[in-house]
């Protein structure tokens, strides 16, 4: 095989074998082919794309161009979620202690990477003692014994995936449905996923600015998951305003424990439900999703998730007595209100901008050396339809430092008002 | 400016400016745009294009990136002629001295690159003494006296070209209209040609196979000269067989001596008749090509065309007996009939088979450092629509090595037959 004639193939519209994409994939691993004639192959990926079993082929070649993790012996199925980005995304906190406590088994591998804010392993570290520095070994007994652990990252998962990104990223071929949703899936299944539940974000403030193009990667990535056999289902998400109210790390596990209470944000706690409801349900824990909602606010009434939260902290090193009393988390020395500019209904709130005032805060990493604050960040008080009237509280800023002129100016500008009171959003599309 | 933006301006469908194509070529013969984004570029102009303006700016842009010959101090429109490949083809030889002969400037580099056979310069060595190792200012006064005269290539023409074609070739990139326009348009313009014909070829044996992609690549070439004020004209002309009869350095010689009396092979002299009288129109030395034409049969009839080629050949030390006797070129020890395999008429011959077959008897250059046989080659006896019976000589082999089954088996796959007399081909399709 000649990269040159494959690449003529896909230039042609041809459709490319399993051993054809496994060539490319491997040859570029191993630096056999360069980067010049894989990034003119993603550009004609980007023109021609990928038929549903080519988009798998290159998947799981993908898949095997690195370690894959083994979670053999933990009991159940084991289900993940993946969030195509977002901003105050808390999720993951969530959904974690939520479906554990109805017995799914949540084994998550967790990276700091870099963002506005924190990865979930950050925001774990909110809570004084937690840690993942544990064994595979403690990481499974963990997972077989209470449902749920996180452990840091190990191991070289996808070394094909991370080397194309970065061609792609100076080639303009980031945008290309089919690499987008190899991209995604290729990491799941190589961290052991037995079925996967994704949420694609759209909007303003997401990746996939279009719900048309939204809908087009969902569908790319449940064919994926149904072309190698796991399960996959996809819930498409507004991201037209942040989800919740709170974007920081130390602010979004205080969140995370008032959700799990039933006392958090309601488009939070919908969107948890729903992923929640679809994570029970391939996990073979419910006959329905209708059900597995059912079970789901069961165990939000009666505490179980909440107490799955903090058992799941503890078994890690984590001081519970935070979840309980949350004025006990790191505080930022500092809350500053940030005052509506003039009167009016919220109509939008660009996540991206709100994201970027947290990070210019310290509650994320602008490179990996980056140290993060975990006290800071911010918390909005209005969201789209809300009423506000000039100089009315739009958000608190909560920082260590006192000059926030900035950071305030950059919230201002991510409120859009209206004069008239706008249409209420959708917060699932599917 | 940014590599990363233009190429997404590009891959989006968007025109890109003068300055972002000088920004890429630039960059690119520099070194300060990678390989890699610059492969993804060519690969977004394969699916996009490139307008007129745009193709012509490329060109521009190509031609500024390395020396331009200066031919200013030659009197007169310096009119170049190219052809886009093609087998056994004579015409440069015979168009040179032709157009000359009426007083249209030649003013030809010319190197020797690689080949079936060898380039002009190649052929022109088989005249015994005959050299192009001349200075510009010798160049130069030759033309004006004689108005003919060829120097070897010198100076770093069109870097940027080389560069590009470099990756195209490995890049899958070759097949685009717009690059492979902007190439030899950048080529003659940085040679110093005022005006351009240029001829198309067309065929199973030619670059273009087809002729709707023949008659963009036509149009895209005159667009070119026409937006950067240089008269271009193009002729689209056949190669569903070779022109002539002879693919040899020193049997083409003969050739075009016998075409430039009026005896040589009708096809031949049609194509060099037309493409003669749109370079003597662009030169101002007709008012029309009909005019030019009959001027053109007129200096082959009173043999002004052939004394102006032994001019030209002796001005540059050439023995220009080898002209009034064909005899005295460097021969081949053998001389092997090629038969027919079966009877019937001929239908088409592959002319780049043909080509190949040449090779194989040295008479083309495989690498740079190969020594080109002048004297070996192949003459055909028989073209399409020619009634052949089985064993009757289609073909003689000159050949300085007796075993030449190889060469003849090569011949005799080239050559197609059918049992029905073939429709007469179009040599001139426009």
């Amino acid at each position: 095989m000649r990269m040159v004639d494959i690449l003529a193939k896909k230039r042609d519209g041809v459709e490319l074998s399993a051993e054809e994409l496994q060539f490319v994939v491997n040859g570029y691993t191993k630096d056999e082919i360069p980067d010049y004639q894989m990034s003119a192959f993603l550009m004609a990926i980007y023109f021609q794309g990928m038929s549903a079993k080519e988009t798998a082929d290159l998947t799981m070649a993908m898949v095997e161009s690195g370690d894959q993790i083994d979670l053999s012996q933990i009991q159940g199925v084991k289900v993940d979620k993946h969030s195509t980005g977002g901003v105050g995304d808390t999720t993951t906190l969530i959904l974690a202690p939520l479906v554990a406590a109805l017995g799914v088994p949540v084994a998550k591998m967790s990276g700091r990477g870099l963002g506005h804010t924190g990865g979930t392993l950050d925001k774990l570290e909110a809570v004084p003692g937690f840690h993942v520095e544990i064994t595979e070994e403690e990481f499974i007994n963990l997972v077989n014994r209470n449902k749920i652990a996180v452990i840091g990252q190990s191991g070289n998962l996808t070394p094909a995936d991370k080397k194309i990104y970065g061609l792609r990223d100076v080639t303009a071929t980031v945008n290309s449905i089919p690499l987008i949703a190899s991209s995604i899936m290729s990491k799941k299944i190589a961290a052991g996923a037995d079925a996967i539940v994704l949420d694609v974000k759209v909007g303003a403030g997401a990746f996939m600015k279009d719900l048309g193009e939204a809908k087009k990667l969902a569908n790319a990535m449940v064919d994926i998951g149904n072309n190698i056999g796991r399960q996959t289902m996809a819930v498409i998400s507004d991201m037209s305003q942040p989800l919740g109210l709170a974007v920081g790390n130390a602010l979004e596990v205080k969140e995370a424990a008032e959700t799990l209470q039933g006392k958090g944000p309601a488009d939070l706690l919908e969107l948890c439900l729903v992923l929640g409801s679809k994570m029970v349900t391939l996990a073979g824990k419910a006959n329905s999703e209708g059900e597995a909602r059912a079970m789901l606010e069961g165990v939000i009434a009666n505490g179980k998730a909440l107490e799955m939260f903090k058992v799941f902290l503890a078994a890690q090193g984590g001081d519970v007595s935070v979840i309980d009393n949350t004025e006990k988390l790191s505080q930022a020395k500092y809350q500053i209100q940030v005052e509506a500019p003039k009167s009016g209904y919220v109509s939008a709130i660009i996540a991206d901008e709100i994201g970027i005032a947290a990070s210019m805060l310290g509650a994320g990493r602008a490179t990996k050396e980056s140290e993060i604050d975990l006290s800071v960040g911010i918390v909005l008080h209005k969201k789209i339809g809300d009423k506000v009237g000039s100089g009315e509280a739009i958000a608190m800023i909560h920082s260590n430092k006192e000059d926030v002129e900035d950071v305030k100016k950059r919230i201002v500008q991510a409120y859009n008002f209206s004069i008239e009171k706008p249409a209420p959003t959708t917060l699932i599309y599917k």
